[in-house]
């Protein structure tokens, strides 16, 4: 009888003093998979306790499938998946009808703070990643393979590098293909003009008119994609300018006022008094004294 | 008047899509203090709003100096502090009596995450680095003058990289300094102890013994270094290694139990169920079905 699983190398990495607040991984390993019987999910993990983690596996070669509650992925050589182990919506498996064995790389992250940004990685980009096999990751991981040893100790540091370069790379693959797009391109040049034009106070609307296009539209694409209204930004951005001249420099509130294109100094007072909580007078003797 | 502080350069970094559990780096810049009126403390931030962020600056040249509540401590070129800017303990400033400007390398940090890493950071290692201009980070960061705008549209990904670089940096920087001391070789010594006998099932008195250190001692070292006892330790490396055992081979849990030092089967079964909370037999079923 043959195995469901052939452990073909693995790493475990011990940890010299962990820190709390760094992600870290915890393993890489090389299987083969044998036979359709092989699957995971979070109701198998469920059965017993201390296995929350977050799992990443890699095809090698071969096809599994997994399903994210909503569709069945392929998984050929070349794509990996990323999920928590108790995400109540995956489940993992080997089809019957394939006939090539499955080989997989697969390792484990552990923190609290990983697994928080598994959670935000499937929840904005889902479960599965195309990651040519040439990846830089991806590589120094089947590196660890000529190690030829069970176990690797570490620095804190130096395993948080290798699940944060691994993490890291996942989400690039994503925004990669996000950039170019239309909504990206316009804050791009929304950003442009907001910041070649520094002594001009922009509304939203302005904005939009120099964007051709609608004051709500862009409202939309602020919020999703800078996570801020175009008027909360414009505003913030210009306080931090003051904030800059104030600190920095000794030219006079009323001419930084008239510089970043405030139509009054009452107005740019007021403004910076509501984002800051002070004056912008005493926000300079604050950093300058009197 | 010449002003307290002159902005040579900076860079602020746009985000397209931020995602909140990525640290994040806001900006870069490079500054001359030239007067001793020049400080800042928490006691300064607490005055207004919306300013919680974490701070590193690097000393180009000069020397300025920081005040952690217990400790003044001098920075000159090549030494740098970092800081939540809410942490009560801090006070920057330059003192009066120097004559030499002093050129600094400064850059805000702003998420829930970083500022949890940074509050870790201080409170192992300290608020103060040392590391050379040539270093990697610093010469990234001195190179960001050549990009000649005053901001930098980036992916999510690409701000978190810069930022974890810089911060991984820093523990490795104070990690360097503690490895090759005697409690870290002695981990590494009682690490290789355990993977190399894994046939052997070592309480923590008999691995003290192997050691020559009495077993308080052993203790200690575990919890200070790993974290766990060193029988926690030993055991969980045990149970990790049936699991996997039990998943990817059909040997008899038996056998496994043999192989693996427990005395009987009924403590390797007592000790499986402990630690995942069912039987070794039942773990199996569920990776390899019936």
């Amino acid at each position: 009888m043959c195995d469901i699983v052939t452990h073909n190398w693995g790493v475990d990495f011990n940890i010299i003093s962990p820190m709390e607040n760094l992600p870290r991984i915890l393993n890489i390993h090389e299987s083969t998979i044998n036979d359709s019987r092989y699957q995971w999910s979070s109701e198998e993990h469920g059965q017993y306790k201390s296995e929350e983690t977050s799992i990443f596996q890699f095809t090698l070669s071969g096809c599994g499938a997994f399903d994210d509650g909503d569709n069945v992925h392929r998984l050929p050589s070349g794509t990996a998946f990323l999920t928590n182990t108790m995400d109540k919506h995956y489940r993992y498996y080997y089809p019957e009808s394939l006939t090539e064995r499955q080989v997989v790389l697969w390792c484990n992250f552990q923190s609290s703070y990983s697994m928080k940004m598994v959670e935000e990685i499937n929840s904005r980009f889902g479960y599965i990643f195309h990651l040519p096999e040439t990846t830089g990751i991806i590589k120094k991981l089947l590196d660890l393979k000529s190690l030829q040893e069970s176990y690797s100790t570490m620095l804190a540091s130096e395993n948080a590098k290798l699940a944060s370069e691994l993490l890291y790379e996942l989400i690039w693959s994503k925004e990669k293909e996000n950039t170019g797009n239309i909504e990206t391109v316009l804050i791009e040049k929304a950003l442009q003009i907001i910041n070649t034009n520094s002594n001009r106070l922009y509304n939203a609307g302005e904005l939009a008119d120099k964007l051709s296009i609608s004051r709500e539209h862009l409202s939309r694409v602020f919020k999703r994609q800078l996570g801020i209204s175009p008027y909360r930004y414009i505003i913030s951005s210009k306080i931090e300018m003051a904030k800059m001249k104030l600190r920095n420099t000794s030219i006079p509130a009323k001419s930084i006022s008239h510089e970043l294109g405030f139509t009054s100094p009452v107005q740019f007072t007021n403004m910076f008094k509501k984002d800051s909580g002070i004056t912008p007078g005493n926000y300079r003797k604050i950093y300058r004294g009197k």
